[in-house]
Parts: structure tokens; C-alpha cells; sequence
């Protein structure tokens, strides 16, 4: 196949305002559908009609550019030709098929992740989503290893099941945590809020370390099997690691026999502009667990790349995990067509170009003017404005966890940009640009203006 | 739309012999694809190359009746045309959407969801799969009551993840488990190997009853947020609880303030004959888990039915849990079309016809035939068949969680079913019946006929 350029999928439906059939669709939603971290009777769900490359529409006739890519997942943004053909190809020829049988999409995906993973990681563990990769991923380093205990980040989100909401470090953890049930919490690098009073990136770097080093003495080397970290981690606010420190886990790792778990189901397949996070940083994990990018959420899919020293712990002895659609044809084959459509049309490479000629030049900008902005940080697609009351004092715009009123500047700045035709990610005192790999740069101009509006709105509650 | 007779759905492909493809589809499995539940070395699986209603065939043109629907999530059968139709239809139109917002497909999925589950569940909370609905619903009952600990069977499987393994109460939990994570296994009823020397079904229950009461009694029922229990054990044994057993044990959540969930991952949406198996108790639990049949497997999707009473606990303050693909637009569309498709072919009343005129009379004259077969028990189109080495001291076949040497006398029979184009389901001891709910009765015979041929061969290892 000959590379195309980088171009954004245009909707296979245009929108049409159908304001009664929204009204139905919401209606039906309020009645029947739970959703996830909420109180149900203080959500006011928005019906969507339909959605095309980076722009979704509502059924008042509203489009929006989307700047969150649903949940950080649609690398190649919505309704991508290819992959919805490949789709509708494979749900003719083989929709489902349990695991234990060999299937021609399960095979060929995890072929071209294996490709693409860094290292000797080339068994493919496949899960429904990032949760069960994590879980899956904190288990083999377990029996790998003998040891029962798992070191991870605060600042970082692992997913909801048992142990990755027990490994997560940020508050949907505590309405969950039961406890000691073998997970440890140590401070990674992230030098705007340093917490190791750092004032150089080789200084958060090196503090960093020995911080690690020193959690790992005293807890016992011997206790641990694992070190679990977002390779960059994202919903958590988009902290890229200092130059060598990810080498410097490594190291502590192989020093210790600790298995090193990246967690790229947010970062990897792009998103970054590499493939895999891991690879601006010359480091291999023993696991690297993903999801999201792999399909661009097309098909729910996750899961666990495995180097070839653990899977040989699972060569004659059983691996004990599993789940019913572990390596689903239809989800595998949304993977096949999706990384085919990476490769042919350079999404990865756009989204490295995207952040240094494009976003990274235009959030800056946006910076210098604008107060409440106290730091821009990312690569690629993936970048956080930290926004502030107080340059000077960082003091966020919002307190940590804020609800309700507390959090009422940032929700007008979220008000602020859908106004201007613009859906934000916003967590907590963060606003996080994380729109499709694929994003032209006319589309990023018009997200940045938007942008420019809303923080207006922000400035306001600056001191 | 008029209701049409149950029909078992023709592939789209017809078969095509290609033993070459099949060969490469497997050499990139085994180079790559890191299976479930297996030393990676020790297993050979099958390269399938299609499949069709309840039959699959491989590349060298070998068609297996399948009773095993998989790992019994086909309910309708492999590429029903409607069901592919809508798949197809959906990914054209919205394939994936983020779970905040409000969504058509979602909508509609929950709404004929509620309107089938028990009682007042009419809240649905969706996942990817069974365990992530076991997850959500322990997650549930826990902040519900503010109560730590969570009563589960022995003999029972609830997943894969931390808290689904740790509650499953079969091997597959020892190497996960993490101890006292808040868990406490009690005994189910099971008269065949009663627990509590019991020689009726009125015994049986009532000494499970009482053994569950003691059990809440000394665990402090204070404690205790929730009783979770599969309707009927689906992996475990296909173990019908005795009449009264379920409203006993609803009786005592009512009395301690305890919440019942039961787990009908399994068996849900039609296995047993009804929709759901707990209406053959007229029990209404607080919360339902499902996934496997409510959308046949087609694209990954599980759930928990929410009562009112719980539901209203999260109305005004948070829900802690969820994932990114919370009530994923393809999956829940495939629900919509799998739940009319059942409701149109009268797939549920065929399942409860198929047990009782065809699968249970029939399965009854193979055991009169056939000393191996100890008992067989179940209802609708999910059947276990005990094969024991003695009827008189109903010694399994082979021992509880044999491998290797010790378990080849169920091999012999595994691979004397498949020879006779049959696929079985074996777990320890036993052989389960869960074909496709829309079986023929042709098909059903000849089942059968593979199992009598295969029951021979067991035969030859009882004493
Ligand atoms: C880094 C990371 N790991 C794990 C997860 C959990 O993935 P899922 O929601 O698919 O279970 C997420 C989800 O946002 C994530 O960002
Ligand atoms: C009763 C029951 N609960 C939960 C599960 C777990 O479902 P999943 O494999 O989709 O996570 C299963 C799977 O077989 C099951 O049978």
C-alpha cells in the first residue's frame, strides 16, 4: 500500500439537527443508564448524534472539535473509513471466538503489536480494556517473581477493577481502597509542583531516584515485584519524566529483580509521537500493558506485551488468568486495520509534528498571554496547561478534588470553550489537549482560538 | 416485526478447505498470541477458519458440532445475519462514543435490558465483561452498606480480576489469592456431593440455609455488605439450587441488611429457559451481573442491573467506579439486535423447550446407557454431566483439579467426542451440554449421538 498523507476521516452521516430523537435518546439514558463516576441526579448527559474524524454533533445541530478523543482513546479519530470497513469485513467473516483457539485477526494483531512494541516484548496478552491489562500485567510480574508487593505513582491513574484502582494515585482510588492489599505509592519527577523541593530537571531527576531507591530499601527488595508506572502519565496531568529517569527505574529494577510495568494505555500507539512512549526514553519494560490507541476505542481492547523471559515462566507451567473475550476477533481486527492506517497515512509522525511545529508553539503562545496558564508541558498529542490563581505561588485554579462550587472556575472555562465550539479535557485544575494523532493543522488552529477564548474566561479568576 | 420460528442461522462463508492459511494463522499465534489459562508451551490450538450458527469448522475442512457456544456466550449461535447486520450498521454509523454523554445504542440497550431483568433492576451499569461486573456490583454493595465483607460459594467462578478471582471459588483462584481481601467462602447447596450429608433436596436446602445463617452469624453480620451467588453455578457444575434454597437466602439479606447479587454471567439471557435464571426462583436480587449472552458474545459487554433502592445511594453522590468504554456504542448495539432477534425467534422458550422435550430426556437415556455418567442435572440448554470412575461411591472420573496423566481419562473422552465431530465442554470431571439456545432438535440428536460415542470410551476407565 503507498503512504497517504495525514488527513482526518470525514462523517459517514452528516449532521442533521433531530432535536425530538435527542430528546428520546436522553430520555432513555436517564431512566436506564448508570454512569461511571457520577452522581446520577447531578449529570446532564448530552445526546450525540454522530461524529466523523475530530468533530462530533449533538442533535440540536452543534458540532463540536473534540480535544479529549472520547477518553483519550481515538488516536485516529471517529468513524475512520478503513477501520469501520475492516469491521463490518470482519463482523461478516467471524464476529466472536472463544481463546483458546487459534483465530486469523487474534493472530495477525498481535503480530503487527508485537512489531511494534519495544524490545523482546512480543507475546500479546489481550484484555477487553486497560484495567484487565494492568491487573493481568501486576499478576504474571507476581508468580514471575515470588514477591507479593507493587510499587506505583501517585499522580496516576491504573483503572477501576481491584488492583489498578488500589495502584491508581489520585482520588478514585479512596472510595475503593481496601487497604494494605500489597500496593505502595512513591512520588515520581514532576518539577512544577516538585516533591523534592527540586530546581532543575536533573535535580527532580536525581531526587527522584534516590527517593525511589530509599522507598525500595525500606520497604524491602525482596518484597517487591513490581514497579508500575505511567510511562508519561496521562489523565494525572501529562508529567513527561525527566531525561534518565526512566533509565534510572530500570536500572533499580534489574539491580533488585523488580519487574518494570510501563502502563501506556493512554500513551502509547502515538499519542506521544512515537508507537510507545517508552521509546523517547531508550528504556524496555519487562511488560508494557495498553488498550485505547490500539483500536482508537473502534472495538474495546487492551492488553499485556510480554517480554520473553516472563512469558518463558509461562512456558510449562500455567499462566492463571483469563477472561471470556480475551483476544476478540471483532476488537483484533479493529487493531489490524487501525495500525495499518497509522503506518500508511503517518499518524505517528504527524502527531510528533503536531507537537513540535504546531501545539507546542501555539499553547506556548497562548501562555504568554493568558495568566491563568501556568505551564504548558506535553509532546505530540498529549499535552496539560496547568492552569493557576498565581503564577507566582502556582496555586492551582482550583483546589486538589475540588467539586461543586470550588471547581466553578474550571467548569466556565469548560463552558467557556463549548461555547466556542470547542469539548475540553478538564481534570481537576488541568486542561489537557489530547485530540486525535491525525488532527490537521487548520483543525488545531481552530481549537487553539477557541482555546484563546476560554482562557480568557480563566484569567478572570486569577488573583 | 412478526415472530419467526427458531432457526439456526447459515454461515456466510461456506467451508474452503486451506490447510496453508490455517498453518500460518497458527505459526503467528504461537509466535505471539500469549493464551489464558495455559503454560504456553503445552498447548496446540485449533486455527479456526469459520463459523455458523451452532457449528465451526477448521482449515482442513474438519466441522465441529460446537456445545460449548464458546466459552457459553454464543446463545444465539456464531454470525446470526441480523445481529452482523446490525454490527455493521452501527459501525457505520457511530462505532465507539465516550461514556458521559448520552448515546443512542446505549439507550436503547438499557431500556431492553431493565425491561427483561427482575423486579425493580431497571438501572443498567455497563462493562466489558463478566468480571468487571462483578467488580462494579461488590463495589456497589460495599459503599451501599458501608460494610467490608462480601460471601461468596464455593464452587463457583466470578472472574478474572483481583476481587472476581478472589470470590470465585474454584482452583483458578489459589495462585491470585491474596488472602483476607474481605472475602469469605461459605458452602452452596449441591446434593449429588452434599456438603452436609444431606439424602433429600428438602434436607439439602435446609442445611444449606442453616450452614449460610451460622456462617453470617460468626462472620458478624455487621459486617457483611454482601452475599453474591451465581442463580445457577454455570463452570462449577450446573448445579440447580433446590426450590427454597434462593428465597432463603433472600430472607436472610433482608433480615441482615445485607445486598444479594446474583451472577448470571452465565446464566442469564436464556440459558436456562428464561431470560433470567432467578425468575425459576421468584427471587429478585438487588443487584445482577450479566455479560456472554447479552449480546452472544458478538463485541465484548457485561453489566450490572441496579435496583431502585441502590441506584438511589449514587443519585446524589458519586459513583466511584467505571471504564473507558462504560456502555460501548458497538457492543450495545449488538445487545439491541441479539435481545430482539431473541425475543422475535422465540430463542428463550426454545431453550426451555430443547431442555426439557429433547436435552434432558435425552441425556437421561445415555446415562442409563452409560455407567461413567454419575448424574445428570440442569434445566433449558445448560446441562452437566457428573462422570464418575463408581457410581455407588461417585468417585469423579478424575480427580478434583487433575492434570496431565491423572486427568487423561477425560482427554480420551474429549478427543473421542471431537472424532465423532463433536466439540465438548470439560471441566474436571464433568461434560457440559451448553449448546446455542437456538438449537434444532436435529442438531440436539446429533449431539447426542457424538456423546454416546464418546461416553464409551469413559466407560472403559470406570471400575
Ligand atoms: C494509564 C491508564 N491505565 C489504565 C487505564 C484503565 O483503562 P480502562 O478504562 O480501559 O480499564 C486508563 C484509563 O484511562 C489509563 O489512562
Ligand atoms: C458466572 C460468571 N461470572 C463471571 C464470569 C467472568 O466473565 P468474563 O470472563 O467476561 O470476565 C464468568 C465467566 O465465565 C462467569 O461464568
Amino acid at each position: 500500500m503507498t503512504p497517504q498523507p495525514p488527513q482526518s476521516p470525514q462523517p459517514s452521516r452528516t449532521p442533521r439537527p433531530d432535536p425530538e430523537t435527542g430528546a428520546a435518546v436522553k430520555a432513555a439514558d436517564r431512566a436506564h443508564v448508570f454512569h461511571s463516576w457520577s452522581a446520577q441526579e447531578l449529570i446532564d448527559p448530552l445526546p450525540v448524534a454522530g461524529a466523523g474524524g475530530a468533530y462530533f454533533w449533538d442533535y440540536e445541530g452543534n458540532r463540536y472539535l473534540d480535544f479529549t478523543s472520547g477518553l483519550v482513546f481515538t488516536n485516529i479519530g471517529y468513524q475512520h473509513p478503513r477501520v469501520v470497513a475492516a469491521i463490518q469485513e470482519q463482523a461478516a467473516r467471524l464476529t466472536t471466538f472463544a481463546p483458546a483457539f487459534a483465530v486469523a485477526a487474534r493472530s495477525e494483531a498481535a503480530r503487527l503489536i508485537a512489531e511494534r512494541t519495544p524490545g523482546d516484548l512480543d507475546k500479546i496478552f489481550f484484555t477487553n480494556g486497560g484495567a484487565e491489562a494492568v491487573e493481568n500485567a501486576t499478576r504474571m510480574a507476581r508468580l514471575h517473581t515470588g514477591r507479593p508487593k507493587v510499587l506505583s505513582a501517585y499522580r496516576s491513574y491504573h483503572g477501576g477493577t481491584s488492583t489498578a484502582i488500589n495502584l491508581t494515585g489520585d482520588p478514585r482510588r479512596w472510595p475503593s481502597d481496601n487497604g494494605s492489599a500489597g500496593v505502595v505509592h512513591f512520588w515520581a519527577p514532576f518539577l512544577y509542583r516538585s516533591p523534592f523541593y527540586a530546581g532543575t530537571e536533573e535535580e527532580e531527576r536525581d531526587r527522584a531516584l534516590q527517593h525511589l531507591a530509599d522507598t525500595i530499601a525500606f520497604e524491602g527488595p525482596g518484597t517487591i515485584a513490581a514497579i508500575v508506572l505511567e510511562t508519561v502519565p496521562g489523565t494525572a496531568g501529562i508529567m513527561t519524566p525527566p531525561p534518565g529517569y526512566l533509565a534510572g527505574v530500570r536500572e533499580l529494577c534489574d539491580l533488585h529483580g523488580i519487574v518494570l510495568i510501563l502502563d501506556e494505555v493512554m500513551a502509547g500507539f502515538g499519542r506521544t509521537g512515537k508507537w510507545f512512549a517508552a521509546e523517547h526514553f531508550d528504556v524496555v519494560p519487562d511488560l508494557l500493558t495498553f488498550a485505547k490507541g490500539v483500536n482508537s476505542g473502534y472495538v474495546p481492547l487492551g492488553g499485556v506485551a510480554i517480554s520473553a523471559e516472563i512469558a518463558a515462566t509461562f512456558a510449562r507451567r500455567p499462566y492463571p488468568g483469563g477472561l471470556t473475550y480475551s483476544g476478540h476477533p471483532l476488537a483484533c481486527a479493529a487493531a489490524v486495520a487501525t495500525i495499518e492506517v497509522m503506518a500508511d497515512e503517518k499518524v505517528v509522525e504527524n502527531a510528533d509534528r503536531l507537537g513540535t511545529d504546531v501545539l507546542g508553539p501555539g499553547l506556548a503562545a497562548l501562555a504568554a498571554r493568558h495568566p491563568s496558564v501556568g505551564e504548558v508541558r506535553g509532546m505530540g498529542a498529549f499535552w496539560a496547561l496547568e492552569l493557576v490563581r498565581d503564577r507566582e505561588t502556582r496555586e492551582p485554579l482550583v483546589p486538589y478534588n475540588a467539586t461543586g462550587e470550588a471547581a466553578a472556575p474550571m467548569a466556565a472555562f469548560g463552558a467557556a470553550a463549548k461555547k466556542h465550539g470547542l469539548w475540553p479535557f478538564i481534570n481537576m485544575n488541568r486542561t489537557h489537549v489530547v485530540p486525535p494523532c491525525n488532527l490537521t493543522d487548520e483543525e488545531a488552529a481552530e481549537g487553539l482560538a477557541a482555546l484563546d477564548a476560554a482562557l480568557t474566561v480563566a484569567d478572570e479568576h486569577t488573583v
